[in-house]
């Protein structure tokens, strides 16, 4: 197996950071989505999205979509505490939150950047009046954050989960949008330095911070 | 259990076809969506993302967002055929196909109808010109489907699984865009005809469609 990545973006974090929880090398590939690497046919025939990451398998099938990478591996190596989580309630909650800090956070916040710094503009119609629209959202959403994470540890509940990953990321990344949690939102800030302790977002931001 | 809903709309039929796919009844209450109801501080306090579906348990907690909440009874349910697929390889493709097609597909349409019709500009700030190009993505978009469809039976390969709900409600909102599959895309017509004979769509079509 081998992954196709840009190490520095949200998705290849998202990814990097869950193989490290897991424990799990595998050989990498960078791929110059600057340059336009990633919209050549070569590549376009691996990733049915034409993103990275994408995961090459040894069958010689491909996988691209960051979560559906990390579900794969988690249904390979069946963790004792899986990220997805292990009952049905669980499982529900964290694809919930998971997907609301994809949803309302991650994604509103690509969209701001894309359309607000134009950085695509060789390849995809920008419009600046959205990217500020969605930035907007943004700020709005981690109000949502901040509720919960005063009532629960993690984001999905008790445990750390995937849905730690999505928001740790997307708070990362929001800095580029000139976003940071305002000084009353004291939950998501414990959590936030909380979550960069770890072990696997230390080995990622070490391999892509420097 | 109750589900809280508004049935035509295109996540209440998602979780409404997979609902009949497995033969589960369950009891509903429908929101005034129009109305602002979902706004209410009610509500909210049972739907973190402020939105329908919202699944209601006997516990007291709540589930929100429809794939969540699909997982909840595929997990609850066991069936022999899993819609998020069996086997580590065949959850990871149909995760893939099913987020490829609500990330390009499903949520760009919801992003064009919103912008361009102002629907809910009583509660948010519509760029009309995001929703023209949302428009044009969606266009974009089919021909994926449309080469994955000329290859296999179903979206994510042999087997019909959560991605082809997604993509069938796709289909059928994007309607309301003036989009339809255009003549040469005969792979993506000859999928759309054999999902709308399944009796779970037919169910939900004769419930909703009137």
């Amino acid at each position: 197996m081998k992954l196709y990545e840009l190490a520095p973006t949200p998705s290849a974090r998202r990814v990097n950071i869950f193989l490290a929880e897991l424990g799990i090398e595998i050989d990498r590939v960078s791929v110059d989505v600057r340059g336009g690497e990633n919209l050549t046919e070569e590549f376009r025939a691996k990733s049915v999205n034409g993103r990275i990451p994408c995961l090459a398998l040894d069958s010689g099938e491909h996988l691209c979509e960051s979560i559906a990478i990390c579900r794969y591996f988690d249904e390979l190596h069946t963790p004792e505490h899986s990220l997805f989580g292990n009952t049905p309630i669980e499982k529900a909650q964290i694809e919930m939150w998971q997907r609301i800090c994809e949803l309302q956070g991650l994604f509103v916040g690509f969209q701001a950047f894309r359309n607000i710094t134009k950085i695509y503009e060789d390849r995809e119609n920008c419009v600046e009046a959205w990217g500020h629209e969605s930035r907007q959202r943004v700020i709005d959403f981690l109000p949502t954050l901040e509720t919960q994470l005063s009532q629960h540890h993690y984001i999905a509940g008790d445990t750390f989960s995937i849905a730690d990953i999505t928001a740790y990321v997307m708070l990362s990344f929001i800095k580029h949008l000139d976003i940071t949690p305002s000084a009353e939102q004291v939950h998501l800030m414990r959590w936030q330095q909380q979550i960069a302790q770890r072990p696997s977002v230390q080995k990622v931001n070490a391999a892509t911070i420097s």
